[in-house]
């Protein structure tokens, strides 16, 4: 399932949405303008901005509100993303340099927060006040997310449940905002909004499992980053929390969380997962998620539109990066 | 002059604004009320908030609309605090220790990046559009001026242009909002909406010159944090321009800023400016935007609120802290 063929009813509209955030570096500033172009020129999957216009297209498609709206919200996720490495020390992020390493911490946090301004921003244009609020909601639901696994780093008792609502919170919301804006900049009824939200958030926790899969059986080239980074974040998922159920006795994420061996620990961590059934298993999950939020279209208008969100579900857990 | 009798006309409102800062803190994440009620009950000067209701005295003091803009105005001010001390490292602000030395960097840029979010989403609770396009723009400005801060850092080559304009996008823009936002939710005439954020630009400017004095000749007990904190961070304010200009040779900010006996010269710099007729100076500068300030006010209507907005100039350069 190719990403091309399943963006084709809003392909040119997301060409749209890159030109945007081209544009967005021509500032006054030359240090601002080129930490903009770095961090907004990553060249990402769009998975995003696509949910905003695909989930716009079912009723009336306003380009004008959402084009603005797409492109905020693939800012904010960059956003988000310039923050966590800055605050992770993360060296590498699609395959280049991330801006905390170029420039620094400081200036990858005030960057961070000058294109949350931009995006919060750009959600106003739409001249939806529900728009807006989506956004500042949700940007509170994130960084609420992401506290929380700061805050439940290196611990090891943690349950499936507290591992559901913290991807929930830090990632799920932002694709329930980019499907719900979508359908609410459309003019869409209540009820579409809300199955079209709820498509959106199921895609999000079946994204983000298979992207905590695929930091234990992926390349470092296929992800542009080093493999095991949740685990030496401290960052319990899906994956951990099997092979802690399983083998409770000499495991080496225990040992890890303690502060032993690290990068010992991590290497063997990896490889009893991938030598497991526990990749299978995860997969499970993450399929059950994404057949809940195919769910979510069954009443919604047929065509070609509705055809790309049901792709869109096989997309995301046969992605390999 | 005391606060207390310049805030009579808004003073039963910013009881409100106090109370509101609290109870943001009614969450459902324990360590995030933890983290949000250290941040926003620091017990400030509440000079933001104070300037949104008095601009907004004007004409139709509507407090549904005013006072979450108040607080947002608060709010906004605090997120940039907690950030500021984390990427500056600053482990103590209004004496009390700041939200990084207690909880590390990570939580507190996840926690400015929530407050950023809360302050939006607190502007639109007042459905003027505006309120919340003057917001995300003034969010924008402020980190601009931050990170403009941070490429100049240890650059002795700057001009008072430079200066002015540092201090105007990371400080005055906030003033400025703050003004205007109260103005424009009064439903106040376009022309008096410009005088007022034109008076509030010009409030902040010379707050900031008066900050940037008292990092100089204020102590430790009444500022509740380092004094000379900008020189160890390799900011250029205008005393230090000063010093520069009267003395270019065997200056210690030079030598400062070239990375020699850092502790000594940050010493001698603060003895030379406490010597000299720099304070003086600096203080004729700040006055002058004062005046400028005052000055916005004349076509105003007369009463008890203009009164306490040019009694404010007088106390912005009169304060101890």
């Amino acid at each position: 399932m190719q990403l091309n063929t399943i963006y084709e009813p809003v392909r040119e509209d997301l060409v749209k949405v890159e030109q945007w955030l081209k544009s967005e570096s021509r500032v006054d500033f030359l240090w601002l303008s080129m930490l903009l172009s770095h961090s907004m020129e990553g060249g990402g999957k769009q998975i995003r901005p696509a949910l905003t216009l695909l989930c716009g297209k079912f009723y009336k498609y306003d380009i004008e509100r959402l084009l603005p709206m797409a492109v905020a919200t693939e800012v904010m996720h960059l956003a988000t993303l310039v923050h966590d490495d800055a605050i992770d020390k993360s060296s590498v992020r699609h395959g280049r340099p991330t801006v905390n390493k170029l420039w620094g911490t400081e200036r990858a946090v005030l960057l961070g927060d000058y294109m949350f301004a931009e995006a919060g921003y750009l959600t106003t244009t739409t001249k939806n006040l529900r728009a807006t609020q989506i956004f500042t909601t949700t940007l509170k639901t994130i960084s609420t997310g992401e506290l929380n696994q700061s805050f439940s780093a290196f611990n090891i008792e943690q349950t499936r449940e507290n591992y559901l609502q913290r991807i929930s919170y830090k990632t799920a919301s932002l694709f329930a905002m980019a499907s719900e804006a979508g359908a609410t900049l459309s003019d869409a009824p209540e009820e579409a909004i809300q199955l079209l939200r709820e498509y959106g958030h199921n895609m999000g926790i079946a994204f983000q499992i298979v992207d905590d899969i695929l930091d234990f059986i992926g390349t470092e080239e296929e992800m542009g980053k080093p493999i095991g980074s949740d685990l030496s974040q401290g960052t319990l998922t899906l994956p951990s929390m099997l092979l802690l159920e399983r083998q409770p006795e000499d495991n080496p994420i225990r040992e890890l969380f303690q502060g032993h061996n690290v990068r010992e620990n991590i290497k063997r961590a990896i490889e009893l997962v991938r030598n497991s059934n526990i990749v299978d298993e995860c997969y499970a999950y993450a399929t059950e998620y994404c057949d809940k939020a195919r769910q979510q279209l069954q009443t919604l208008p047929e065509g070609r539109t509705k055809k790309s969100l049901e792709d869109l579900t096989v997309f995301v857990v046969s992605r390999k990066r």
